[in-house]
């Protein structure tokens, strides 16, 4: 029997639990796993060698994982350095850890990819689970995370244009997630109904962000509808790459800038002299539970499971990779691709999922969303659709 | 059998149809309602005669009240003057509108009286029914559609709070709706722990916020536990009651602040160098479903009820408030105010429910609150907890 070491990395999401859950009960019920420790903190805890001992815990105890928001062995950004690597392969040796699992995203399957090689010859084993709410891992149809992201922003466009409509308070800009991928403020477009179009704009990083087309934008849905949803990406920028939002701080590791959502409400305001405001959930937008989507839940457990049913049939430098069977319903496959090949790309979104004039997705797009994002959002009753049939 | 019209008016909130859903209730009920006229789109359409029956949906279709945001009829913000209260008694006369009512806050509460006053010779029944998330209506322990926005930033912070434990961000500053009233800020308080104590800090506009305490709070609380949540109000002020924000733009008729969220977080990042985020829920905390608040919703629909069998029963120009029994558990009792005492008043948080520094709030506030947030958050499971007690 020997042990296994689950590490995350990166910024959180609504399910790493729930993927934490499926490498505990994999873990379990092989057998063959006598000490199961998480490294609490990242990778960085494995230097302090800050672990703890999942199979310790009652069942009842785990399965608040399924529901856990954020990571319950924590995670870091630390930016291991060949020196970081070096020192592994003795607290592996140390601590008898045959198997690491590492959950993260591009960053940490770029550390995966390392620490396969750096312990290649003493034989540990080490696989990568894939998570990101930003959907920007190569290689995977999409990434656990993503589409608990995508049922929460359009969720949240649903419930805020029957506010928006109500009032109406003319045009509100909802900022989403994702600085270099839209794919997070792409699904809002599933917050649309029937009787409303909101959102009525969607704007992504993947495209040139240009004023004076947006400000037309905002101005036609405006004199047609009376209020305008605008969904914008924290990462828009203009032809030259610049953010469309000026630096407000640097310091020597990082330059600020404000938020677009509320830079974009005040040149409305300004520009077209239209009431605008601007709401920027946030992380609250990867931390919330009762938006997280039941397939993504499921999609997030079953990964894990995989990830420790392959390691123990010894399988190595490979990361967990979903694949969308070619059938009339939503069906995935899971299997392995190389980490090496993960490490090396970002995922954008394709053209055939953005419109012609850049302001909106496409058909296409929200036929491939909509299964990650779970059950079909709540049924609303707004009595105005009734005046305007009279 | 008369007819009667209901207006909203002012912000929305999750359970404003959940009282126009116990109006409906109560007025199909009584048997003496022959029309129950919605105003669609607030005040302003009552001269636009934009009414719709609303006895004339079915129980299945009205059931979606209690699950749907904002404000099913319609709202506005139009300020009414007296040529348009002297407009009102043709317009209820050429529909037969015998009873008034007027679901709202201090402006709608405001606009109830002068109704009433302008009525009171033709025999127009008029009543108020309290709503908002803020909080500031006088004479009623609380209004129905605080509950709801409470549970809300409570539970947010409380997923929020894993996030940032989790990764860690190090600071990060929630901003809360209530320009005036730190209620809903204040409520934040219920997200805490046994094991943590986030929101760290709590800034109301009750207090003047002064830029040096702060920066010493956070950087206490980061010397301690390593990353600090921090809830500040919309609407924090200097000693000079200025805004801590500096106006971005004016209009003719307003004047423009950029976030006070936002503006804190870059504080800390040049002030203390820390890295700081901000999240600014904004109306996705007045809108939400999934936080809304069983026992608020219960209040609202009970507060629509009531408002209808009074006005049946002869009551006029007072508006539904809500009295909190002494008991040892809680129990609401429901009485009739003058509408014309509550129009004058805007309603604080009161000394005993705010720390003596200043950045917090107190048992009492948290044993006033909790009872209208509905049932307990959800219970997280974090390893660190385990590592701490090693």
């Amino acid at each position: 029997m020997g042990n296994m070491l689950i590490v995350h990395g990166g910024g959180p999401t609504a399910v790493m639990n729930s993927s934490l859950y499926g490498v505990i009960r994999a873990a379990k019920e092989s057998g063959r796993v006598e000490h199961l420790y998480g490294a609490i903190g990242g990778t960085e805890a494995i230097f302090k060698e800050n672990f703890v001992d999942l199979l310790a815990f009652s069942e009842e105890k785990l399965s608040l994982l399924l529901s856990t928001p954020a990571s319950a062995i924590g995670s870091s950004r630390y930016p291991l350095e060949e020196r970081d690597y070096k020192q592994m392969p003795e607290i592996f040796r140390k601590h008898r850890i045959e198997y690491v699992l590492l959950n993260g995203g591009n960053g940490t399957m770029d550390a995966c990819g390392h620490i396969y090689r750096t312990c290649q010859e003493m034989g540990v084993k080490v696989l990568g689970i894939p998570k990101t709410i930003d959907n920007d891992i190569a290689l995977t149809d999409h990434a656990p995370g993503y589409g608990s992201a995508a049922r929460y922003i359009a969720a949240t466009v649903h419930e805020i244009a029957q506010d928006v409509r109500a009032l109406p308070i003319h045009v509100c800009v909802v900022e989403a997630m994702g600085r270099n991928a839209g794919w997070i403020a792409a699904a809002s477009a599933l917050a649309r109904t029937q009787t409303d179009t909101a959102p009525d704009l969607i704007y992504l990083p993947e495209r040139v962000f240009r004023e004076e087309e947006f400000l037309r934008d905002v101005q036609n849905v405006y004199d047609r509808k009376g209020y305008v949803v605008v969904v914008a990406s924290e990462g828009l920028a203009d032809e030259r790459g610049n953010s469309i939002v000026e630096p407000i701080y640097q310091t020597d590791r990082a330059v600020y800038y404000g938020d677009v959502s509320s830079h974009l409400a005040m040149l409305v305001i300004k520009k077209l002299g239209i009431k605008a405001r601007s709401e920027k959930p946030g992380i609250a937008g990867r931390a919330s539970i009762p938006w997280q989507s039941a397939v993504d839940r499921e999609e997030a457990v079953h990964v894990g499971e995989f990830a420790v049913q392959s390691i123990l049939a010894g399988e190595n430098g490979k990361m967990v990779a979903l694949v969308r069977k070619e059938a009339l319903w939503y069906d995935i496959e899971y299997i392995l691709v190389p980490v090496e090949q993960v490490m090396l790309f970002e995922r954008k979104m394709p053209d055939e999922y953005i419109n012609e004039k850049g302001n909106d997705v496409t058909d296409a797009f929200v036929k491939w969303c909509r299964p990650l994002t779970g059950e079909a959002l709540p049924e609303f009753l707004n009595f105005r659709d009734y005046l305007d049939q009279k």
